[in-house]
């Protein structure tokens, strides 16, 4: 098996001055009413909810999420954990005394802080973290995100109920048989399509759809540059349509979802799928999934769906989450 | 309907000078294997994922967490929410360019900080949140959890793939017939009886067992005092026999579990559900639930049964993790 | 005496949209050469600071800065501390033990953090704090100052010798014979030349200049408004070339320096003293300074003039530090 | 020049079996009445001030601080700096518009947090920062710092005016002609003697005291260790004596100001210079200078005396503060 396919695919690809359109064509604005937060979500109804539980037949859950580690340098710095209560500090701890009632007993309570929406905490973006020409999803003013009250409308609270739906997992890398999609490879719709046709799996209006680039591979090469790498690659611009078509309610990636480069920024879209997608479409997003296992496992049962839980923090005024999300087999 | 139940119940209750005992008693230390930290958890069988998947019947979701707000003090601080990248500024913003490239685009980037080990958000404690006599769950030092470190041992990171299965709710406020238990009132394991009995609902080894005293109906009345409150209602310490008899593999509450005063608190355990619980039975907690509208649901849909799903940040030395915890019927 | 001067002076100002001349005619580029980041920080000589020095004749300190309170809310969220390590916990401190070698001791230690550039904190502003038209002070670009590095240029550790330098306080709200100025009120050269003279005291190049508006003592006011008003008195736009002709090195207040609104709003100027003072001046601003004591001792000792001390963090690529100013008679 | 004098000094040491004893014999408690929170900075008169103030007859300025830097590891984490507001992001900045009104004009503005009290940030320590057998300076029960409130006596505030007095530069490394004294170098009472005549200055009551081991130029050195080194050179314990006879003010030092290991450890005393010094003494410490432009500086003007000052900022609760202290000669 070759180790990586390079960045650039081989088909012919639509012109990017064209995404500009699809601000309006692709768009979901008024689809479900003027008040709308949902977006994409509303795709999930609970007869997708009942059906996909049917998915859990095996009882086997993966986590498509990767650790949150102090350690790990991210794009607006790394978490913070801070031990506030207990934590075994440098005093010696006196001896016990000599009845139970004295025996020393502590609570351990930290702090956890962080700027999730970078290139390694997996996470959930909201319809508010993005904004084009002055307006978010549903014709929201840019400015209802303050840096004061956060984001007063398209906030990620919207999803408060958490987003269970059927997954499909479409392992593109497997796909081309290599490790991994190299850094700026745009995955096309043929590409999407012959892979579901591999995978025996269909793509169904309410699905969460995940793409695999293979990205988590090659994060977990020694020596390689982790998940911290400025080129990704991800979904082609010319998806969106294709997406759109299909009703995706979610999509995922195990990179930040948009290729990188994307190919649309001479024409102001630098990332085109986070701009159209939470813009116009209501599109929610998974960034940085860690999709190794889940494509593992996948293999393995021969199987591309399973049962696919998010269930973002309801955090107040916030443009998403970080979130670990599961399948269930 | 009477208002609130006082808080002295009315049974006899065991001496606490027996909690001592129960860390011998009731413990699971070795039942999983030296090296365990999932603790009760263990219980949580494939078969039960795939039974509690079928109570999704109706594909309906209802949150079980609160909202996390900025706003709102807590025991250790208020949480933090820093806008990064976005937010609209006080400078107005430009006119628009002539072409799509010049349009303005934006992406809303946030911090998130918060110590959630208090009383206003939802959160589940892994078995690293207490350490009694030197020791936590299974054997493991209290000084495996360190100020730099955290905690290296029975981390939130054991329940990485996240806890599905059957989740049941007991609303022993509604037992009473009354909105909210009184502050310290230590409900009684003849209560848990009589109340899945009225509600027909048994408990099974493997189930998430949720609590409810209506501290969530509390503290939403005007001039109260939110869910900051000295004083709470929650789980007597005699319930920790019943707990481990049954195997329930997580206690939930719309408290912190603990009953405030516990009564234990003279023999050395001020919160003996926690320390019992947590160190010698490795049992998981999530505490500060909001099961207002789960309770109404439950009643209107007379099931008090349904698919249970928390799942946890991969927080990596943490002995915790903010959570909304989704309960699908 | 009356409480408050209202908002409007009585004077005839200049026309705003003037100020942006003053973006070139008040320029400092170049003036220090071209890698210049200390900007009017330059006209501070070693004959100054010993100059200054010899002011401390009655060795009696004064501090002009503002408590650093976690209880206090601010534009950019509320200061934090997180107490690290000791802080009395919930649980019994166990006995001591028999020998001094088994006295309990503790350490405390504590996080900080601050978004200081608000109404609240005392703090110093550094060029890098504003750009304007894609530029900062001394021709630097506006990008210099990333996300993710801070700013690469004119940060405050410039001044990471500290300011030490001949303090001297012009207390308008005093000449008015009010409390306080009210909210807008935009002090003119006139009223500071009149200040002067009535203080006998003359201001000269390189010192520190100090405005005294009586914000503090009205945030000091039961059931005010504390320091978080929108609307603040301030240095009149028309002030800039007063200062900009005297070579004045610093200016402080006890407001945010620009009165609010400014009356350069509609020409693109909201706040016309931090704008065409740090880009165009390259003139470090010392914002929400308490000057209640400073002026009493001031008017006690019938001196308006000492030696001024401001030592900011050496905080790599930040745009300005919080800090405690100390005047010394 | 030798490179590095070894940790072992060669005189004889009294017993540390005698630190307990000066918990009593070296106490301050009491001698500035029963409220105090000043400690020894009760010794630094008006007088001293003023004389201080004279020192600063060249009018240069030096400073005293390492820089706070986000890219560096500390004991408790590594500073962070989050830009809120400006900081050049992804998207391209829109064409300047037709008018000065338009043109984008841009507010820097960044939140800045750190756990001060490691071994890389140069800070104050006020009496909070250590208790002992359940009682902090002047008899101020250590319950008195709360994981809530931070501290309630003895906190930095006490220090608010500002700390301005004589310093003196005590350059042991230089004494024995080394770079730097080893890892766990303890200077002893005579070293200090022999160095104060050789450099040909008294230290008097009310000094601010600092004492070079040659930390820094050892932490410059390429692949060093930096400044996290866990065996540090020193103040010996014998040390606390000699400086309780003189009522010097404030001692500083480029390490943590305690030998690491001190020698007091097997007795209960790990840091025994913070444990006596705060606690009996009230004796205020500044970790971590940067003495090496100092020290250069003093050998240069052969003058080891200087107005010195320490402003730290007026944090409400804290024990201490990071600071930026400033030689003036």
């Amino acid at each position: 098996m070759s180790t990586e396919r390079p960045g650039a695919p081989p088909e012919q690809r639509p012109d990017p001055a064209g995404i500009h359109g699809w601000m309006t064509s692709l768009s979901n604005w008024g689809r479900w009413g003027p008040d709308d937060e949902l977006g994409t979500l509303n795709l999930i109804t609970s007869q997708h909810i009942t059906a996909a539980a049917g998915l859990a037949r095996a009882g086997l859950p993966v986590s498509c999420g990767w650790p949150v580690d102090p350690g790990t340098p991210d794009v607006y710095g790394a978490p913070q954990r801070l031990m506030l209560l207990g934590g075994a500090g440098p005093a010696p701890e006196p001896p016990p005394g000599p009845s139970p009632a004295h025996r020393p007993h502590h609570s351990n309570v930290e702090y956890i802080g962080l700027a999730f929406h970078g290139m390694t905490v997996t996470h959930l973006d909201s319809p508010a973290h993005a904004s084009w020409d002055g307006a978010m999803y549903n014709g929201r003013p840019a400015s209802a995100v303050r840096f004061d009250t956060g984001a007063v409308a398209c906030a990620v609270t919207a999803a408060g109920r958490g987003i269970s739906t059927r997954g499909v997992l479409l392992d593109v890398a497997a796909l081309h048989g290599v490790d991994w999609l190299g850094p700026g490879y745009r995955v096309s719709p043929a590409e999407l399509e012959e892979c579901a046709r591999r995978q025996n799996v269909a793509v169904r209006a309410g699905d969460a759809l995940l793409l695999r680039t293979g990205t988590g591979h090659r994060a977990r090469q020694p020596d390689g540059p982790g998940l911290r790498d400025d080129h990704k690659p991800g979904w082609g611009f010319d998806c969106l349509p294709w997406l759109r078509t299909r009703d995706v309610a979610l999509i995922g990636c195990d990179s930040i979802n948009d290729a990188v480069p994307s190919g649309g920024g001479g024409h102001g879209f630098d990332l085109p799928v986070h701009l159209v997608g939470l813009v116009a479409m209501g599109l929610w997003l998974l960034d940085n999934c860690d999709l190794e296992e889940l494509a593992a496992t996948c293999g393995e049962l021969r199987r591309w769906e399973f049962m696919f839980s998010v269930l973002p923090l309801r955090l107040a005024g916030a443009t998403g989450s970080p979130v670990n999300p599961i399948a269930l087999f």
